[in-house]
């Protein structure tokens, strides 16, 4: 086993964001579930897409928006996803080689284009999302790079790589190679929703090939069917070696066999856009965890990269990560 | 003459911004002369865009803004702008259009790209900007829609129009039916440099076709080869029935043939990107003088709204406007 070289590799579903205000009439009457993500066909992206307001957009992507933020921190990342070799596909890479980060997945020559997630933030900052996946579902097992997920010392996978159909497959061999390399694998369960889609594959893959786990309170009570948090803190014990569970303004839980580390959230003078406040704590997490720190002061990296974030609109940070963790004495 | 069914019709060069923050070195390193705007070939606009950091795409374009302004403060506005039938082609026109402006200039269906301006934002707040004119440069008098012009108020253009080959023509066709149907034509005089490259146009232009012109200190003073601002307000003095000269954090004069109005800047908590300050001051003034209120209030109205663009990133209006000026009692 040779040392690593880079930090993480993250695969993910490769979207631009579209961030636009919205009130709740307007998600009640297009039917969407505030907080959540839906997939949508690109007739109904199109037709969201008429109705609602003047947008922004920001690349995006769950374990992008990660990878990026490891990024920020100072740690080398690299990502594999499926563009379109579209415009929106072009923003997208660029947004991530300028921070450093490897990426050479081959876009598409042909056929859907680039994925993009209408984002409604509400006055509340919450976010909610409609997902046209376009370019990633044609992301296979012939895009993980064996020698660049053998190489990294964690493997990121989010949970929405479940909806595309083939992006399992590509999924499991990345999580196979990680582990016959002797590295981790960590997932991001997503949503909660998606987790409802595929809560069985969720369940067998925690249990048998997960070192991190990455949650928030509604997916992990989710991914157990209870209502209690206390109750999904006890099922997913011992089941993988690291379960990092986020619950907003109350902070986060880390949990091992042996222990359980509280962290208190971020102080945040305005919250702007929740969109990415999962998808930073990993970054500050995972940053921390590949950087010999212990599992306090990882939470609490991933505290401040979530900070950081939901205090502008946009899943990607607006400034240096490394010099607020610096600054707040972390690294 | 019938009654005008729109307040303002805008024309303008149609184009996407991609806003990242930069530092000076940067800056110095790219030759790029902080504030101002530079045209970029395709080629010098991708190696620039390799070489600048994330990236936020949200429709731009000076005149384009005004006209979402006004849309935002409830006024009604068209625009004529050129576009190619690509993504970021269908981002501007969405943007427009979600605004209630009218908007229906057909776009290229081959040849060069939907504009796009490069925009770097540093820590003082000031933007440098590299446009790529693509579309723009097919402008031209067939796409100039002579009821929609006769049917406005007033026709508002941008100084950028010089610099596309062939807007010149669109430019007077559009000054000429306004007049003709006894509408007022404003201009904006964009940039310093723009003023440079076109001066004697700009001065036949301002003495002969325009009512209401709009210039920041540096443009004026371009205009009329003068270092001093008092010297510019008595050579613009007369030439056009309404001089409006916007000065940063002085505020902004509005001068006739008899008087001189000193409007004060509006109070804003933080500064962070002055991109489309000027854009939004024409809006919140254009919008008043298309409602009948006084010189003074057209002139709070634009410092009300120039305060409310630079308080986030980017050109376009965040908030309602409307709300915004209700709230200050301005209408």
């Amino acid at each position: 086993m040779t040392a690593p070289s880079i930090d993480v590799v993250g695969i993910g579903n490769a979207i631009v964001d579209v961030l636009t205000r919205a009130d709740e009439a307007f998600l009640a009457h297009q039917g969407l579930v505030k907080g959540t993500m839906a997939l949508v066909d690109a007739a109904r992206a199109e037709a969201l897409y008429r109705e609602m307001g003047e947008g922004k957009e920001i690349s995006g992507g769950s374990v992008a928006n990660s990878i990026a933020g490891i990024a920020s921190l100072g740690g080398r990342g690299a990502y594999i996803g499926k563009l379109r070799d579209d415009e929106l596909g072009a923003v997208f890479a660029h947004d991530l080689r300028t921070l450093g980060v490897g990426f050479a997945t081959p876009p598409l020559k042909a056929g859907p284009a680039t994925a993009r997630c209408l984002i409604l933030v509400t006055h509340d900052a919450q976010r909610t999302m409609c997902t046209f996946l376009g370019a990633c579902v044609e992301l296979g097992p012939e895009d993980i790079d064996e020698k660049l997920v053998a190489s990294a010392q964690v493997t990121y996978l989010e949970g929405y790589l479940f909806d595309p159909p083939r992006a399992m497959a590509a999924f499991r061999k990345a999580a196979e190679i990680a582990h016959k390399s002797g590295r981790k694998v960590a997932l991001s369960l997503s949503d909660p929703f998606c987790v409802g889609r595929h809560r069985a594959e969720f369940l067998d893959l925690v249990d048998r090939h997960i070192d991190v786990l990455f949650a928030n309170e509604h997916e992990i009570t989710a991914l157990y069917e209870t209502e209690h948090f206390e109750a999904a803190v006890q099922a997913v014990r011992g089941h993988c070696d690291i379960a990092v569970l986020t619950r907003s303004e109350r902070g986060s839980d880390i949990v091992t066999r042996e222990a359980l580390h509280h962290i208190a959230p971020a102080k945040v003078a305005a919250v702007v856009d929740t969109t990415g406040a999962g998808d930073l704590y990993a970054a500050g997490f995972l940053y921390g965890l590949t950087h010999g720190r212990d599992l306090e002061t990882c939470g609490k990296l991933g505290s401040l990269a979530a900070g950081e974030i939901i205090g502008h609109f946009g899943a990607r940070p607006e400034i240096s990560l490394k010099l607020l963790a610096q600054q707040a004495g972390l690294i």
